[in-house]
């Protein structure tokens, strides 16, 4: 019996001997790698986190202690440590979440899905500790790369000044998802490698610190004096922090004491641990960014299991070739040239691509700054991630009709990432944006003929939003008109969809005629400005609408649809809104969350059936 | 006749002899003070800047130099410098813009309005014309308050790693808004006053800069080396930036020699000025926080205009006295407390008051922390500024459906501060928040009785949006439902509105019914859930709508209630939204944007007459 068969709970972690936890790590290591090679996840940043999770749970009691992730995908081993080591049904819906879900276990303390917001929600915690009198420890685990997000720095700010016992964690792969980027990363590498400064650490560590616990205020402040006037200040001194590090965070026993340390300091303590991508596993060792999130893969050679096109590589091929049309065109990603597809452009016009790390608020401001000048700046981003740019899409770009063109990725169900990263919200968001005009294409063909429009011909602020993932059946182009009737011009109901959706619509028609139903598809290329005249005359035969589309059910283009139908004043017998609704989305396999939500060809027909001859609507 | 009569662009201000600039920035600070005192305006921060911003003249052409302002309420000077003196209708309708306004002035490089975005607006034109081979300058111009905003990090980042000829000055007043908070304000602090630091600066600028232009690159090499072992670093040189400073900004040679070194340096540098908040106008230099922004006042004693009572101070109040009901109720301000009117709740509650800087993402994302932990948070925020945190709405309080409670100030049109400032989109964004609950009060009384169920009893995430200044002939409370009908209980047409804009729709409605036309007014207390039985009740016996509302016509509450119409069967035969319209709502004062955009009560009125005696509708 291994040793993790015996981990139940942190508890059983905690009292484990010392000698033991190398063993326990490399348990987990394959593990990780056995369980990843079937179900597909986020492999390189969890093997490098194994020891400093072990660690963490060495010091803290998860149960009550608060630990907050960062984006979260480093929390596999916790998952694995907290009673949950069946990844049977692994981000599918139902099983085990990929991100810490406080619904799953009362060891994962608070969502985790989008960047850098570690330090504040830990700060707000420690906060409610104090005010309420509570007795417990909070600690954040953040990343390099989210410490590169403006709200990272936001919230270590007003937490380093606000004397609170709170610890937060850096662990430091010096990758971030792709290689971070910036002034910031560069710092961190300087710290990482000054000789002086680790030979300074090492003797503060061994003289000073074991000394810590027992001394008063006066001689901590001699010593913060002292250290001031001596040493390099970092930025994490400077905003507050006893900062404490390098640490290898291979080496469990040095990162349980360094933890351990800064728990029992009872102020505001940086703990900064190096660790390796990928660590213990070679192929991900060797090549961490294709194992930063990946499909199934065969565990002995690291090979991915074969996948098909994507909208995300269409669109990086369409945008290398539009640069070599127009050399005013330039590509901007956060972070994620990878999954935005934009590996090819970076080679072909390494000049015109800026990385600028997990940043989407300048990332939206540069290319607002760009386009004034008169550059045309491409911004591709996961619809979730540019929630983040709001303001700067009304402030920076919006108000001053700048050319900004947004590559909106992951639209829609994104599936097995779950709810923090599900594209639910971009239709309604993009839609308040002054003059914003969005694409929705259905096929690559479209997304190429979509972009070309948007970055060539457009002015203003467009976005091009797509989903995850490849085409369906429909592999057409009809993108020469905003909305465009695709076929059966029948007379018994409206079926109006957009985006990839309009395969399950198409699909749903074609059942229905068989059925003796006579509907009319119309599929919406633009989703704003939006042109209603197609579906208003259509619904003016019809007298049904069915609207089918992968958006959150507040600001849909449904609604739109019926109130321009009020306003023209067209009464129609029988409405039906299918959409991701009102709620929260929960992970699982796409095509589970399209039945779930009525959105599958299958449940539109049972729902147009139901308009067209079921009871009358309220 | 004055200097400043005498200046009609910059070139003028560039062919002054050196001797001048002393008396010439006397005579601005004297033309500020005068005109300020009738029109109001951002006082305290245009005094103290006035040496910097006529340096910046002399050393940069910004007909094609790019000057990009941050927030940009400090342009007053830029403004009188550039051809913009006749103040006379300054920040009324068709007068000049308190912020910069490309579309005034060629020398208006940007719009600015909102924090901390220059330095990543500033890097992308930098971008821009590197790539495109132009030939210009670019500079940032960044307070110490923008600075703390996490995007300006974000930028800094970038632009420091990037290479590109930039320089950021930094407006360092010490003060912010109110005075600046957190670990970043503390570390400026120590920048500003350690000794050893300043003299070694000297030093090295006095032995070391001049010769900087002829230094080859191994020389500037070898100083950096030096330097990163020799002095305490700071976050500027760790970003990567040639770091000058702190400059006394009140001493016009040595800012202008410094600004003019930067400029050419050719690559990132930072200029850290020193500046006085209100220098030059002794009321403005004893308390630079009320005179951050005026309305009119003496110019002798700098005792302000009697104004009203408005929401603000009312919101103040309530939640002092709600704190003292239930200890878990903390308020949270992003450098906003005195326009919020929390002055007295932080007197009377110091622990439970958290002011965070200009730091919206972060006090989203703290607050939610700290509603996971028991408290009861309140963050009180302008609408247009809390579009910075859409991402943290959603992401961070949503999902969970942690019991965050949003005070959105200033929400609808807010007036004189123009384009970036209105509060035009909080309906349509915070609508699509999943479990968001939205009222909106429109007297006293309601926000006294909104506030106090959306701390007290309701769960989940919840908003208050209430107008900048005070109420208006309606001092009721119908709170007890979620839409009430006011009056009149008439056949002919249904006029909804909610919030302040509700005077408007009862006194068209008491016109109407005096020329004989049968109103129903109803009243929207709580805007999501949107409770629609009320409206439909009016319009099924109606026949038609006006809905009235201070929000963008995209996802407005109009459209909402049009598609529950269509969605109930019922076919109106005239319709009318009226609302802030998809555009960009300029600066004016508020009556006048009410009137253009047909929301006063005369307007109304006429529209409901042309809706039931004018032509049918499309």
């Amino acid at each position: 019996m291994s040793l993790l068969d015996n981990i139940h709970s942190p508890a059983d972690v905690r009292a484990l001997p010392a000698e033991a936890l190398d063993a326990l790590c490399a348990e987990i290591r394959e593990r990780l790698v056995t369980e990843l090679a079937v179900h597909g996840g986020h492999l390189a940043s969890n093997l490098g986190a194994v020891e400093l999770t072990v660690a963490l749970h060495r010091v803290y009691d998860t149960s009550r202690d608060r630990l907050v992730f960062d984006v979260g995908h480093q929390c596999y081993t916790h998952k694995l440590l907290t009673g949950r080591q069946d990844f049977t049904d692994f981000r599918d819906m139902g099983g085990i979440a990929g991100f810490p879900r406080p619904g799953e276990s009362v060891h994962d303390a608070f969502i985790a899905g989008h960047a850098s917001d570690s330090v504040s929600v830990a700060l707000g915690m420690a906060r409610a500790r104090t005010a309420l009198g509570a007795d417990y420890d909070v600690v954040a685990l953040i990343g390099d790369g989210a410490l590169n997000g403006g709200m990272a720095f936001e919230g270590l700010s007003d937490a380093g000044h606000s004397g609170e016992p709170l610890v937060v964690v850096l662990n430091d792969n010096g990758m971030s998802i792709n290689e971070s980027v910036g002034g910031l990363a560069a710092m961190l590498g300087r710290m990482r490698t000054r000789v002086e400064y680790i030979r300074f650490k090492k003797w503060y560590r061994q003289t000073i610190m074991p000394h810590i616990p027992g001394l008063n205020k006066v001689l901590a402040r001699a010593k913060r004096w002292l250290k001031e006037r001596l040493i390099p200040d970092n930025i994490f001194d400077d905003f507050g922090y006893e900062y404490i590090g390098p640490i290898n965070g291979h080496d469990i026993r040095k990162v349980e004491n360094a933890i351990r340390w800064a728990k029992e300091y009872r102020a505001p303590v940086l703990v900064h641990v190096i660790t390796q991508k990928g660590r213990g596993y070679g192929p991900a060792e060797r090549d961490p960014e294709t194992f930063h999130g990946v499909g199934a893969f065969d565990p002995d050679s690291g090979e991915p299991r074969p996948t098909g096109e994507d909208f995300s590589a269409v669109f990086g091929r369409t945008m290398t070739g539009l640069a070599g049309e127009d050399p005013t065109v330039v590509a901007i990603t956060a972070a994620m040239k990878e999954g935005t597809g934009l590996i090819g452009f970076q080679q072909a016009w390494p000049d015109r691509f800026f990385d600028v790390g997990i940043a989407e608020e300048h990332a939206c401001a540069m290319a607002a700054g760009m386009a004034a000048q008169g550059l045309k700046p491409v911004f591709a981003v996961y619809s979730t991630f540019l929630q983040r740019s709001y303001d700067m899409l009304i402030h920076d770009v919006a108000l001053m009709g700048l050319h900004v063109v947004l590559a909106v990725d992951r639209a829609g169900i994104v599936g097995r990432d779950g709810v923090t990263h599900q594209g639910s919200f971009d239709v309604a968001y993009l839609s308040s944006v002054p003059g914003m005009k969005i694409y929705a294409p259905a096929s690559f063909a479209e997304l190429r003929t979509m972009l070309r429009k948007a970055v060539l011909e457009d002015t203003g602020p467009v976005a091009v939003r797509y989903p995850r993932g490849g085409e369906g059946g429909y592999l057409a182009d009809s993108s020469d008109e905003p909305a465009k009737t695709l076929y059966f011009h029948g007379d018994d109901v409206t079926i109006v969809s957009y985006g990839t959706e309009i395969n399950e619509a198409m699909m749903a028609a074609r059942m229905l005629r068989n059925g003796g139903i006579e509907p009319e598809v119309i599929k919406l290329n633009v989703l704003a400005p939006l042109d209603t005249a197609a579906v208003l005359a259509s619904v003016r035969r019809t007298g049904a609408l069915l609207v089918a589309e992968e958006a959150c059910a507040a600001g849909c283009i449904g609604e739109q649809l019926l109130a321009a139908a009020e306003q023209a004043g067209i009464a129609l017998r029988a409405v039906r809104l299918v959409n991701l609704g009102d709620g929260v989305l929960e992970h699982g396999e796409p095509w589970k969350l399209r039945e779930k939500m009525g959105l599958d060809n299958g449940s539109l027909m049972r729902t147009v059936l139901e308009m067209l001859h079921g009871e009358e609507k309220a």
